[in-house]
């Protein structure tokens, strides 16, 4: 990516993230104490949209697919979880501090950047050289030897411009606290760094009292909490942040058709919610997690280039192994389906297919998708046309309902359709400003229909109905609006596109 | 309460916490851990429950108000948001440990118990002066006095039987954590202890991008955390928890119209969704938080006694004036419209009236309201039936198909109803046992309807309805049921009642 490219790209951000802020859908946490690091509040347009997404999600996995159940696991769980899960003892992010500026990076983001360096100076071989080093380092654990690499390259702080850098140490990415009644007991909790394990845990408690029959699923969406040391880009990588994830349990050897299953099903959602299919793409994981036996990410493709949306992951048997192990609580399925030799298949661990996506990072391709910006000539004048296109059955208000003036009965007319509709649909109504204006307001927060009443609906109750896109208006009478609306926005003009 | 009333009371709470984990609604967290004290987890019925309950008041909040909009804060926020609303000063309990069993103690809770014991002995006069007495200790921050007083009164640990008490302690109810990239200023932040603060700070934030004028709402719905001492009653009083709070600013001098408005409402609200007026009452605050100047709690009567389910508070301009002199950012609003002399309003720190309710008491609320046990005789026989008498409109499962038999063309047709109905509502298809038992499991979890298919279904496309809380069977084509359903689960239905 060239400079400039890089330049416009970051423009395009920077124009997404005021806007956010300007109508309503992303606020900087705590922004009157001058904000909190990578953590942000959902205005009222941002949290329309991101509840549309949250419940299409949840009614495409829970009421498109029998066999898939909701829960909803605390925040809070047992710290033996997350023993079992890994995340005690391998949840970590190298990370070296500059004495000098008293600055922390991540030891792995630093040797990077100067591998970058290289590439950018033509010279590849020492790029993939160096990158082979760091990965050969952090693979043997040896942090002494990440260390020596860093000075050796004398990579400097940004900050003091020295190499006075301390020893490297892993940072575990757990944001912990302290839960307790009895005073020698109080105990270190964390934050669930992922919402996984809250199903795994309940695993068999879903199965037994919802008489679920493998293959089955759970679904789940919640807030999970990283402290991680680089966290930018906007909603993209916050320290608490919201996933939406099914695990599907699978009869072991299954695994990879249900996996092919899902990471189609999962893409196709994506298109049907108005993605083009050209920023879409599927990145298979080079290296494998140690439970996984295959993943690929869906990317959309960013303002900053193609980045992880959602992640379909094979975990195998790990967790709930692992579970099993430690709780010493069988997590096991019987399963009566007969098998080749007509015998049922009987007690096993299933086997996990999981889908997860950020709810954050969608809610952010979800505008950066919307985000238009067309040129419009208006007798000599050209202008530039800012809407957010989208989709309307995620759009936060539905439609906006317009007197053409404030008088001679128009409001009362007007506020009437507003009644009869505010129930099955967010909706709002305005009089103040001209309706140029008006239009140009619901554009901005992307509401796909706009209805004026003028003087001929007292005559004959037609009103006209403004296309977001096209700006086209239609004259429809009163008694169609709802069943025009509803169709656009019905979730099931969605889910008929899986 | 006599002692058998309290024995009955408590059944009456075991039998419901035990249908609540085995009909999956609420199971223990990490219960292969042997759980996490005071925190839950819903399952698949009980999310579906939750969520409905959740929609409904986000839509009658904003939906049926214009005048309110919703926003969704994060958990994190900055330190001195809870500087500036008292809590890191003061939202402690008093805490004393005994030396010998090492178990805590809130202070105020053992002397409480104490005042009951002479109650109990008819010492009515000996009970109420020592709640005075603690009541004046604690105004004067006495800690010292407090512990003498627990030592004067020879009250005793339950565990170890001794007096043997260490010094009384504030223990700060928030849980803290710490966030942070810079060695030496990771700093520490809180969980939030109430979701109204992220309403206040961003007060400025929704007031101007969304145009709004006073009076107008903010609605919000998240997860609070409070490091409770004595937590109990399943998950009346948990350490993780879910808010519905609605911060309504108005022009000072008007607050008490806009509390009397709103208590009334909420009330009305609680008894729309099938809560009997005679379980509920108002509870007026006979000691008023330093914030408020009028405050009132909606208590529902549970197996244990009259609790509060929600609260209506007049905060006057407590939180935005000092998150004002704090932040030193004006909490302003300009009123333009006029007042008797003609004149704008002008500038002002609007007042707050707030509405506030526990989503997890108010799905406990809801569950003790539905559980039902009736005798049914058929025949000779007598037996009981369970059942959740759930508003449809909140139940998790609208409807069930069922075939009678598993033959004859009878599941494809079930089917069909199934996969024609299954996008408007939550659904479950169940071939599965007679169907006699297949009726009862849905009384199990309250789904409102059970739809048949037989043989007469073959011939002239009708089938049975069978209503869950009269058992009665109904005739109809399938071409009606997605009216029937439809209107039965509408909210509309509960909307207009208010």
């Amino acid at each position: 990516m060239s400079t400039t490219e890089k330049t416009t790209e970051n423009a395009q951000l920077k124009d997404i993230i005021s806007h956010a802020k300007e109508y309503g859908f992303v606020f900087p946490s705590s922004e009157i104490y001058d904000g909190l690091q990578a953590v942000y509040d959902y205005g009222q347009n941002g949290v329309e949209l991101k509840n549309n997404l949250k419940t299409l999600w949840w009614k495409c996995m829970t009421q498109l697919h029998q066999n898939v159940v909701g829960i909803d696991a605390a925040i809070f769980m047992h710290p033996l979880t997350w023993k079992a899960s890994g995340h005690v003892d391998s949840f970590n992010d190298p990370m070296i501090d500059n004495k000098d500026s008293k600055k922390r990076y991540r030891a792995d983001v630093l040797i990077e950047e100067k591998a970058a360096e290289y590439e950018k100076a033509g010279d590849v071989e020492r790029k993939q050289n160096l990158l082979n080093q760091m990965a050969r380092l952090l693979e043997a654990e040896d942090l002494k030897g990440v260390q020596e690499l860093i000075i050796a390259e004398g990579i400097k702080c940004p900050l003091s411009g020295t190499s006075n850098w301390t020893e490297v140490r892993q940072f575990n990415l757990m944001f912990s606290t302290q839960v307790g009644s009895v005073a020698e007991e109080s105990s270190t909790i964390y934050l669930r760094p992922e919402t996984a394990q809250g199903i795994f845990v309940n695993f068999l408690n879903v199965q037994k009292s919802g008489r679920m029959k493998v293959p089955f699923g759970i679904a789940q969406i919640g807030k999970a909490f990283r402290n991680e040391i680089v966290a930018r880009q906007f909603i993209f990588r916050m320290r608490e942040f919201e996933q939406m994830e099914m695990q599907f349990f699978v009869r072991p050897g299954t695994e990879m058709e249900w996996y092919q299953h899902w990471k189609t099903m999962r893409r196709n959602w994506h298109e049907a919610l108005g993605v083009p299919a050209e920023k879409l793409r599927y990145h298979d994981h080079e290296k494998l997690a140690h439970y996984a036996n295959a993943a690929v990410d869906i990317e959309f493709e960013f303002p900053f280039g193609f980045k992880e949306v959602e992640g379909i992951h094979s975990r195998t048997d790990f967790d709930l192994t692992q579970h099993q192990e430690l709780s010493r609580k069988k997590q096991q399925y019987f399963d009566n389906d007969l098998n080749e030799d007509g015998k049922p298949y009987g007690n096993y661990v299933p086997y996990v297919v999981e889908t997860s996506v950020g709810a954050d990072r969608l809610f952010l391709m979800t505008l950066c998708n919307a985000y238009q910006e067309e040129e419009i000539t208006e007798g000599e004048n050209t202008k530039t046309r800012t809407f957010l296109k989208f989709h309307p059955a995620i759009a936060p208000v539905k439609a906006a309902v317009f007197p053409l003036v404030k008088k001679d009965g128009l409001p009362e007319k007007a506020m009437e359709i507003f009644n009869d509709l505010r129930f099955d649909f967010n909706m709002i109504y305005e009089e103040r400003d001209a309706i140029g204006k008006r239009y140009t307001r619901q554009d901005l927060i992307g509401t796909p229909f706009c209805i004026a009443v003028d003087y001929e609906t007292l005559e004959n109750n037609t009103v006209t109905v403004r296309d977001r896109d096209s700006r086209e208006q239609k004259r429809m009478h009163i008694s169609e609006l709802r069943q025009y609306i509803g169709d656009a926005v019905s979730f099931k003009r969605i889910f008929e596109k899986l």
